[in-house]
This record gives structure tokens, sequence and C-alpha cells, in this order.
């Protein structure tokens, strides 16, 4: 720092900095938030801290889309397409993971799902190429109540 | 899973679980935020999430408290006590480092900070043992404007 500088007030240190911006990115979560949860997490003990930089490793490395319905799961197969229980005549469309979620919040459906993994959007370049929409086609043409074949896995 | 089972409505694998629960430990964040983040974490790309994961161990690595005032730092002594064009005569005591970035961003004020690290409350047990109330005794006490060593650093 010389003398000659202008009068710079003095930020975050570059990690704070880094943090708080990758923070940002997360949706709705503006600058001041981003801030907030840096700072919670620079008083948060190490492994606190740890456990969740881990927990979203973890995420990333173990969840992927299930092969047959794109709901999330650790296997290839997801737990709701391989449960006997369920009636294999029905599925419920769905955009997004998170709505799954909400349908069997209620413990009212007893069908499969199949996530699209979006919403068709042509000013967002969304098409239905983007979607899974041609594998909901071939599961409904392929006869949802025959695919038993996971209930054996 | 058996037939005997009553119907257990199926929810998120066990690391987005774990994720989730993560994050809801975050100050403000409640469960549906947390799942909201949760899965734009799964539907982000991988070296984006990783990005974040390695901002938080980042922090946690490198960042520590200044020796002399409390502040937030990457070094020994933060860049504001380091700072020789700060009127060592005065000190603006604020609880968080927080605080700090709010008085610094005003452009205002050119003395140093001291940040205790947390509020007084007898209802929480936070007594002035727990905050940086000594080394503030201690500083005024030894002189803020004598301590000038740093400067040479």
């Amino acid at each position: 720092m010389s003398a000659v500088d202008g009068y710079a007030p003095q930020m975050l240190s570059p990690a704070v900095e880094n943090l708080v911006a990758q923070l940002t990115r997360l949706p709705g979560i503006g600058s001041r938030t981003a801030q907030r949860l840096a700072f919670h997490i620079l008083q948060a003990s190490k492994p606190e801290a740890q456990a969740l930089a881990e927990a979203i490793h973890e995420v990333k490395e173990r969840v992927r889309f299930c092969r047959e319905c794109g709901n999330l799961t650790e296997e290839e197969v997801c737990a709701i397409c391989r449960d006997a229980r369920r009636d294999r005549t029905l599925i419920c469309v769905v955009e997004q993971p998170a709505d799954l979620i909400s349908i069997e919040r209620t413990a009212e459906f007893r069908g499969l799902y199949h996530v699209l993994g979006g919403a068709l959007s042509p000013i967002d370049g969304v098409d239905p190429a983007d979607l899974r929409i041609a594998e909901l086609v071939t599961r409904v043409a392929a006869g949802v109540s025959r695919r038993s074949e996971y209930l054996k896995m």
C-alpha cells in the first residue's frame, strides 16, 4: 500500500469475498444475505463448516437422476420406481424433483412419477428436446404397468 | 422394503437429506429454503458446486482473527491495523466483523477498530470473559497511538 493511493475502505479478505461471491450464485441469496451466511460460516466451528462443504461435495458425487423417472437417487433406479406397492398404471408428470417431494408429502399419490427437469420456455431457449419428454413417451408406449422388472432388483 | 411396512412417502436420498440438514443450520435458512438451495446445488454444474464447497473450506483454512483488533484477516494483523494512514488515536468498538464492514462502507471513519466478537447477554451465558474486552482495555492502556510497530511489517 502506498501513500499515493486514495482512501480505499478496507473490505473482506479475498477468501471471504470469494465465499460471498459463491453464495450469491444461489437462488434468492442477495449480497447482504450471502455476507451474513459467510460470517456465520466463519464463526462456526471448523467441523460444522466442513460438514457443509462435505455435504455439497457428497451430493455431487453420489446423487444422480433415476434412469426411469428422472427423480434424484443414489441408485440407478430410484426407490419409488423400485417400490412394488406403487400403482404402475399411473404416472404423475412433474417439472422438478422438488414437485415430486411436495406430492409425496401429501401421502395421497401411489403411482409413479416422471420428472421433466424443467418447463417449456421458448423465450429462455428451453424446447422439448431439453426436457425428458421423449423418455415419457417411451415409458407410456412401453406400458408403465408392464415395467416391473425393476421390482426384482 | 417389505410389504408389511406401512406406506411411507419416499423422500430425498440420504446425501440430499444431509445437505438440506446442513443448510438448515445456516441463520435464516428454514427447511423449505434449504431444500430449494439443495436442489439448485444438485442441478448446478459440478465445477460450480465444487467452487462453493471449496470456498467454504478455504475460509476456514485461511481466515483468522486479527491479533490486534479481532477483525477477519488472512494475516497475523489485519490490513486496517497495518494501514499507516489510519488515525491510531481512535478506536471504534463494534460487536462483529460485519459491523466493521458497514462502517468501512461509509468511508467516513479513519481510526482503528476493536471487534468484541459478540454482545453481553447473561441470559445466553455470554459474559465479559467471552468477549474481547480485556484486549480492548490492554490496547487502550498501552496507548493505541503508540502501537505503530506493525506499520513496519
